[in-house]
């Protein structure tokens, strides 16, 4: 059925959770807090990249861009860095694993950068005042940033290749929960907030579910395909970087955000192990 | 990241969510049993309407075709219902509520039927091999005739205005978590699926949580805003009519599919009440 006046469902909303950059409504973006979600592995590999040390990361949409960008910015240490299908492009210095981008391979450089649906969901949201990365890495730091910034938030989900992925959701879900507690929990009248958020409520309850559901979803199951799972705990840590990754819209380069704050509050917890109370064996006292 | 070998994620499973018809694989129709979801209320009105007598069901895409088609079918009691921005349409007889569609009313009538995403639903799994209708008013009927028909099953939510929704979403994760049941239990490789067995398996817990889930989603709050609580509550009622709606595709037309078994098993229970209880207040006995 149709909405009797039809607004759009969700215009007033202080934050919102969008499924696929295509599955959000332009408007929403003015004068808001975009934050790009592409959890497995572009965000993680990101603000890992600026945590340990890197000059700059600078998102481009095709392998090509990248490479004729290298020979622009000859004036800096520059590397290469991306995937497509999930593995390093030919010519490339670094593919798109977080644990690659260790501070003696990166510290000082430039980081040209191209991912397939990253990039993409960062040129989807250029109409926010301001855009942001986000991951389970910086999640409490991100947090603080957006809480004290105050614009609305919205929350991008990249998917992969046009599809609604569990892993960009999940995340997304995890940041809607912490920012519905700060706004005293009112009924969220939006459904694709709402799936989000069941999903992290149902999935982030302990931290044996909440892996599982990375390693079984669509980014997860294509990184275990390639041998990688390594990848997926790493983007399962949480609070690793106390960094929040940001485009400045002046040259379309990631910084790491200037109001960051080194003592941010850690406004939602990661999902504990579940441990299973072992059995008493010793024998009964007498 | 994309998929290493690009095929779709799903090709291969026995049944999968959809959130919008056009978040749909084609390729996934192909030989499979399409399940229409609108379930507020274009689903549950269908199935009532057939439930109680009415001799079909003719779903049609704009409000001049259907009355061009009530002067084509003179030969036949025809009554014209539906909606437009959830109200009747000027000089209709019914319009979407299934409270009206009562065995005095429509007995033996055929009803010429529009709603906006209800029936463009209907004509965006047009190359299923068989095209039925979804609700809680038919769901273990409904799960039996799947069952037993043995086809890939594609549960299509309708959503409104291209919008994901929360209770179409609710209603296709039930019935996706009682065939995962039947299926023993495999992993759910589809991100679709796995969020709305997710969102069932969280709001389908006890009956306060699924009405009130209900209530808050996108065509729960424009039916609040329209005055009509009373519908959201008849969807939310379970296996009160024993029928499914299948499409001819000879003259693309509703009639109570002919493989229903009258003693199916009820294999999802509805949400219990869920009851406190009450403290002891009797005093201790000495």
């Amino acid at each position: 059925m149709q909405t009797p006046t039809a607004p759009t469902a969700n215009t007033a909303l202080p934050f919102s959770v969008h499924l696929l950059p295509h599955l959000l409504d332009q408007d929403l973006l003015l004068g808001s807090v975009a934050v790009v979600i592409d959890l497995l592995r572009a965000s993680t590999t990101i603000t890992t990249a600026l945590a340990v040390g890197a000059e700059a990361v600078v998102p481009c949409a095709t392998v090509d861009a990248s490479r004729q960008l290298a020979t622009q910015l000859a004036d800096k240490e520059i590397l290469l860095g991306g995937e497509r299908q999930g593995v390093m492009i030919a010519g490339f210095d670094l593919d798109n694993s977080p644990a690659k981008y260790t501070a003696e391979r990166i510290a000082g450089k430039t980081i040209i950068f191209t991912t397939t649906n990253g990039t993409a969901a960062i040129d989807a949201v250029a109409a926010a005042e301001r855009i942001v990365i986000g991951c389970f890495a910086n999640l409490n730091a991100l947090l603080d940033v957006l809480i004290r910034d105050g614009r609305p938030v919205r929350l991008i989900c990249a998917g992969t290749n046009g599809e609604v992925t569990v892993e960009d959701a999940l995340c997304a879900g995890a940041i809607a929960n912490a920012l519905w507690t700060q706004h005293g929990c009112p009924d969220i009248k939006d459904d694709q907030t709402a799936l989000a958020m069941s999903l992290w409520e149902s999935a982030g309850k302990d931290r044996e579910t909440f892996l599982s559901t990375l390693r079984n979803s669509y980014g997860g199951r294509n990184l275990r395909q390639l041998g990688l799972d390594s990848d997926i705990v790493i983007a399962s840590h949480w609070d690793t970087h106390p960094i929040v990754p940001e485009l400045s819209t002046a040259n379309h380069t990631l910084y790491p955000a200037t109001d960051t704050h080194e003592d941010y509050p850690v406004l939602l917890q990661p999902p504990k192990w579940y441990t299973i109370k072992p059995p008493n064996l010793s024998p009964p006292s007498l």
